[in-house]
Parts: structure tokens; sequence; C-alpha cells
């Protein structure tokens, strides 16, 4: 009921003042909606019976626990998917090559506080993807701690020689937990270099979450060019609440770091792709995926297990119902989205002469929560068309559809004009477990997970059967 | 953005065809819809920040996990609620009496598989409550497992001197689960007398879960006048689909139940009440509760812990920040809603001279899960501005409202025109715990808590500070 009203009013929105009080034209052809909705219905019931997602994420954290990029494990998630895409009955099922960074933990990280005396102890850190080591004995230095960047190059002076400690504070205010993410998470990827141009040691970053815990989350940085290289971490905040706490009171507050953590050379590794291809037009595709590779820590359930079992699922699930669209569905397993996003330039740049014909992506990377709809950069004639299919999902709660990105692997197809679309779950418990190690497969709930695979196969075979195909979105301009 | 059109949309179709051409009449006043969007969003950062609900719900599950009426419990509940009513600055504070049965749960529960020897062992169950004991040395029989009271009918020879299993599945097919357990509770509160009807010694019925786990999930039962009474319990649904299993091949099952369950005198106990007083028309009065009774397993957190501290913190939060609206919010915390709805139907009827001056009652009975929004009966007028001021929740995700039930202890005055709303979180986690020693302060998540807090309050604001009165609806007719 809310559903169709939602429609009527997204379709109106769309159109100029002017046409306002003719009769809008329908975006789908008459009947398209309401055979469409037996579908989605359909398509519900089987996710929910037969709870196939859950139980491929639950043998993909089994397998492949840890499959950073260069990784064994990375290496052993790219055949577990290529597997089991081919047991699914998954068509043309292949691997495509990417260059990948190799960036390994190590055997020690530890950051102890050692003076004042009366707080010593350890403090729970992970070190930051692309970090570089410390040396063999570690640092011991002072540490100065600051807000914002800005605070930094006031303080510039003190912050010489020291170690220096980002406690930005995830702003919880925010009601979608990423917003609060995008306001903090250049201190993670940023610090490190910033510390380094005022003469820092070491960098430490107050983990990105808006809880107050001992978990440390890890996550990747970058070096800026032409500025000594230091090691950075993050901490646990309550860890970094400690240390500002302390030197709040005026206290000095001395830090023993220490890192082992390399880059080794590059590493060749693999996409993951199969189809289901469409019947009349297989030449036109829809893209949908996840990444593959995850973080050392922790069994990437959320980020981005959960995306990648959504995807080959929602292909699996229409096969299995016999629901062949008349385009073609790719799902593309991505690698190295973590530290490098080499999976996602590889295949924009390997499929470039396809991807004229390539109508829509759709990536599923925010965890495997409670669905709320898709975000989507669709230009206005595909918009109009999303609204009317994304608004059969209002039963389950997925029925929003707002403006957006749409994923990090599937954003370099965006300038050739592909519609990009991203996969809305609950963003509440997220940043409880991105990038550490309380991401396993117990924090996932099947029919969060499972509503989330009817969402896209729904969205997915909406567009792939339309009679007319979904408008793709005007490609950039060509830089000269 | 999508919320404005959502408000137009709604408004629209709740006019007569007739009207369409003719500009609506706004169902607020002009301004006031604008400045209560800044108040909500006030609340929302208030609430997130000061994560008060969270506190209050752990320090209720601490200090009375099992407070089933009539128990020790159920009175340090009380005396907990009151207290922190007054610490809260809610005002007037006060206990109402209500009369409650006491019904206690006893040493020894026991389900033992007996035969075939080869499956021989125990299955984990919950007494129901209400439920009478088995004699002393328990009742040992051979057991038939129906899907239906029909089924049962049936094979109603069949069951005679035996132990009966009501099987029936949870549909899991159901977007929302409370959908599934309305369809099979009938089970659990009537299976009992039906079983004894056809000359059954006790009744075994299926937990109320679309989960297939160890878990058993309790719940209140009935007796039917002039039918022996037999001793009841639920097994949890893996131990339900053991005995289906072994009966479908063929077997000769045979169980031995114990429990000693009892019902003792009725108890007297409490609703616990507060208010924040209106600044104009103090006389007009919303309610907003939950029940402050709970399962003497686990600790109630969900089931109702969180909607009692939700409506407590939601009157708390608006005095803190000074938004006294021009009518009364009573917070009232009800006895008893489990096992008899005692606090329910002595509020209607010891208030029964206020109900006229009452405009809504406003339960949280579904868990403190992340928000959709709230459900609700209210007459054409009143759901316009309910639909205006609930579309200012869509940030949170909290912006739907839609038609149905508000909840069980305000259902008493409905038939006084007392417009009846229910909280409506997201309700896919919500039959893992209901019920069971798994509904712990640990399943709540602090932001999801919160975030129904702040919605609630919200809408209670909202309507509170009206310009107009929300419009009542009509009063249900007298029988003579």
């Amino acid at each position: 009921m809310r559903s169709s009203t939602l429609i009527a009013a997204s379709t109106l929105a769309l159109l100029p003042a002017a046409a306002a009080v003719a009769q809008p034209k329908p975006a789908l052809e008459p009947g398209e909606l309401e055979r469409l909705r037996g579908v989605v219905a359909q398509i519900h019931s089987e996710a929910l019976t037969q709870r196939q997602t859950y139980g491929l994420l639950r043998d993909l954290c089994r397998t492949a626990p840890h499959r950073l990029s260069g990784s064994p494990g990375a290496a052993a998630a790219v055949e577990w998917a290529r597997q089991t895409m081919v047991r699914l009955g998954l068509e043309r099922v292949r691997l495509e090559p990417v260059v990948v960074p190799h960036w390994v933990r190590g055997e020690v990280e530890r950051l102890e506080l050692l003076e004042p005396l009366e707080a010593a102890g350890r403090l729970p850190i992970l070190a930051l993807g692309s970090s570089v080591a410390t040396p063999r004995e570690g640092i011991t230095a002072e540490v100065i701690s600051v807000e914002s960047f800005e605070e930094l190059k006031e303080r510039a002076a003190a912050a010489k020689g020291k170690i220096v400690l980002f406690d930005h504070r995830f702003d919880a205010r925010l009601l979608n937990t990423f917003a609060g993410y995008s306001k903090a998470v250049r201190y993670r990827y940023d610090g490190a270099s910033e510390a380094a141009r005022v003469g820092a040691l070491a960098a430490i970053v107050r983990s990105m979450t808006p809880n107050v815990d001992d978990v440390p989350h890890t996550g990747n940085m970058g070096y800026a060019e032409g500025v000594p290289k230091i090691p950075t971490a993050a901490v646990s905040t309550k860890g970094a609440e400690r240390i500002s706490r302390l030197l709040k009171q005026g206290k000095r507050v001395r830090l023993h770091l220490r890192l082992d953590c390399q880059t080794l050379p590059d590493e060749r590794s693999f996409n993951v792709v199969g189809e289901l291809r469409g019947r009349e037009l297989p030449d036109e595709v829809l893209v949908v995926g996840g990444h593959l590779d995850a973080w050392d820590v922790g069994q990437g359930a959320h980020d981005c297990g959960a995306g990648c079992t959504q995807s080959m699922t929602a292909l699996a699930l229409l096969k299995r119902l016999k629901l062949r669209p008349r385009r073609t569905l790719r799902c593309v397993l991505f690698m190295n989205e973590e530290n490098g996003l080499g999976g996602g330039r590889a295949y924009a740049k390997d499929n470039a002469d396809e991807l004229g014909k390539h109508l829509l992506a759709l990536e599923s990377d925010r965890g495997g929560f409670t669905p709320r709809g898709f975000t989507t950069n669709a230009n206005p004639g595909a918009r109009a068309i999303l609204d009317a299919i994304v608004g059969l999902l209002e039963p389950s709660g997925a029925g929003k559809l707002i403006s957006g990105y749409g994923g990090a692997d599937i954003g370099p197809m965006a300038a050739s004009g592909v519609v990009q679309l991203g996969y809305l779950p609950d963003s509440q418990r997220y940043f409880d477990l991105h990038h550490t190690r309380e991401d396993t497969f117990d924090k996932i709930h099947w029919r969060e997970l499972e509503l989330g695979t009817a969402a896209m196969a729904s969205l997915l075979y909406g567009v792939a059967d339309l009679k007319v195909s979904l408008p793709r979105n005007p490609p950039a301009k060509k830089k000269d």
C-alpha cells in the first residue's frame, strides 16, 4: 500500500513542473510491474526457505577466514569462489588476473603506556595496512594527542620527535554510521604522513567506531610522496581516551610502539566471475558483486563475505527458480578492495570493450544486516524505473532508493556510464566489527542476510528482464 | 527529501476522491512541522550522546532479571522503576495496584526420549506459563506428532493415552516474523486443552521461532473450561524435529515428561506511573509504556525491558532538553502482560474517568531493535497528523506508519477511543530470543535501542505539543 504511493510520489518528483498536469508516462510497460510483484514474492520465499547464502558464507569463513590480498588465504578464497560458482551452476565461470600488493602484519604489534607509571599497561592496537615497521627495538617517545589536522598544525612544534595520537571522535550523532566513518577516516589514511610532516616518529589513530570499547579497527593507509614513512596503528577507542585523559590532566605520557609489518613484492591474484546468461540480449550485462579479499583479522564475515555470497546466491537462486532474464547477470567477486582497489580497476580496464553494454553495476559492501534499500547515481530515466522496482521491496523493509555512491569496486565503471547501485542494509551495527577480530560468522543473522540476497536478486531480475533497456548514465567527458 | 514526498503522498491518500482537486488542508499549522523537524534532530542527538536508555536497561536487567508476576523479582522491578522515575525527575510518580496470578516454574522440568533407544536422550524444554505439574513420577507415554488441530481431530483415536506434540512450523517465509508468530501461537495457548479433549496425557509444543536450534521458548497458555488440565511444555525446534523424524520413519517413540510447576494464590502488585505534566493542557494525556513483568528465564531485555526503559527515557530526555509539551505525557509500566494482562485492564478500569481525555497510547513491546516506524489504528484525521510527524523520522529509518495493533497493555483503552500506537522495530531477530534464556542484555545494541527512544520521544512531543488536539477515535458502542 505504502509502496504504491511511494512509486507515484517518486515518479512525479522527477517530472518538470510544467508537465505535472499531464499523466506521467509509466516507467514500466503495463503489466510488467504486476508480474514482477509475483516474482519478488517467489524470490523471497525461496531465499528464506533455502537459506543458501548463510551456508555459503559459513563455508567461506571456514575455508578462508583471513584473505588479505597476496596471502595464501586470498588464494584459497579465489579457488573456493571458482569451485562454488561451478557447483552452483553459474555459467562461463572464469578468473580474471589482478596484480595486488602484499602487505603482511608480521608477528609483533605492541603499544605500551610506560608513563605515568600508575596508568602503565598495554593498549589494544592493530597495525594499519601498508604501514612500515618500527625499528626492531621499537619506538619509545612521548605522545601528544590532537583532534584534527588543524590542531596538529597549530601544535607542530610540540609534535616533533613524538608520537602523535589522532583522537578524532567518530560522530555518534549521525544517524547513518557511514557518515561518521566518512568524516573520521582521513585521520587513518593520511595521519602518518601529516604527523611525519611535523617531525613525528609514529602515528596512532583512534579506531573508527562510535563505540567506546577495547576493540581496535584496522584499515588501509597511504604515504604521501616526499614525506618520511613512519609506522602507524589504530588503538581502541578506550585506549585513545585513556591517553587523552592523562594528557588533559597535564601528565607526561610516554609510549612504546613496536610493529614488524612489511610490504612484500606484488603478487598475482584474480577477480572471480560467473554468469547467468541472458535469454534474449546476452550482450547487455548487469554486474553484481562484492570484494573477495578481507582483512587478516576476524573472518571478513560482514566485510565483505556477506556481499560476495549474496551476489553468488542471487544468480543461483534465479537459475534454480528458472527465472532467466532477458539480459545477462554477471557476478564479479573483486580482489583487493581493502588495500589497493586492483580488482575494480582491472575489471573496468580489461572489460573496457564491453562496458558500453553494461547497464548497471550493483555492489553489496555495507554488511549483511537487515535491509533498508539501495543507493544509486542513476539518471532520471533510469531512476524512475528503479524507483518502481525498489518500491516492490517495501514489505521486507528494502523499499528505500536514495541518491548516493554504489561501491568502491564498481566505481571505475562509472565514467563509462554504467549506472551505480549500492545495496543498503541497516548501518547501526556495522562499525562494531568493521576491520576487527569481531567480524566473524556468528555476527551474521540468517534472515537479515537472506533478505539482502532476495532484495538484490529482485532488483537484478527486474531490471534485466525489462522490455526496454535501463537507460545508461551519460559517460564522463574524457580528459585530453 | 524523501520524507517530504512521503508526507504529501500519505496526506493525499486520505482525502476522498472528490476533494483531490482542492488543496488539501495541512494536517499541522504552518511552521509547526518545520519547528518540529529541529526538535526531532535535537532529540536524536541527545539520545545518541547520552545513551541513557542503555544504562537504565542494564540496571534493570541486573536488578530484576526474573520478574514474572507475583515473584520477588517483579516486586524488585516495581521498586526499581519507582525509584528510577523519581531519580529521573518524572512527576507524580505513583504505584497503581494490580492483582496478579502467581505461577512458579518449580525445580524440575525434564523431557526425555526413551525409545527408540538409539535416539534416546534429553530434549530441551521449558514448561508453559499456567501449566499444571505432572504427577511426581512424571508421565511416560508414546508420543504422536501433529501439525495442526485439524490433523489432531482426524487422528483423535491415536492420541488417546499419549503425549501429543504440536509440530506446527513457524512460517519462515513471512517477512515480518510477528506474522509467523500469530499463525503459530494458538498451538501454544490452546494445545493442551485440544489434546486433553481427545484423551491425551500431556501436550508438547514446538517452540515459536523460525530458527532451527536448541533453544526452547516459553509463553503463556490457557485451559478451556470443562476439559481436564494436562501438563504442557515447549520443546526446542530441533527437539520437535527429532521426534517427528523418528515417527515418520515409522518408529514408536516414547517420552518421559516431568514438570513441577504450580499456580499459587494471587498476589498484589502494581503498575508504575510517572509523568511530564503538560504546560497548557495538563488534563489531556498521552500514555507511553511497556510491560514491567517478564518471563522467569533470561532477563527480559528485549521483552520488555527495552520498551520500559525507552518509555521512561523518552520523558526524562524531553525534560532534560526543557521540551515540556502543551499536554501531559504519562509513562505507565504495566504489570502482568505475559500471563494475564492484569495491569492493562486495571489501568483502563481505574482511570476510566480520565480516558475521555487520553488522546493516544503508545506501547513499545516488539523489542529494542533498529527502528522501522509505528503501527496505529488512528482515525483519518489523526492519521494525517501522525503521518506528517512520523515522516520526520525517515532519516533514522523510523519513518513508516502502518495500520495495525498498538499493544496488549494499551488495548483495554481502545474502546474508549484512545488512539493506539505501537512502536515498530525491525522484527528479524526478535524470535531468536522471545521468552527464552537468550533474552539477555548482551543482545541489546545501544544505537538501535536509543534510536527507538528518540523516535518515541519525537512522536510523543510532536503530538503533545500540537496547537490542535489529536482527534480521538470514535468510542466503541457499549454492549447492553
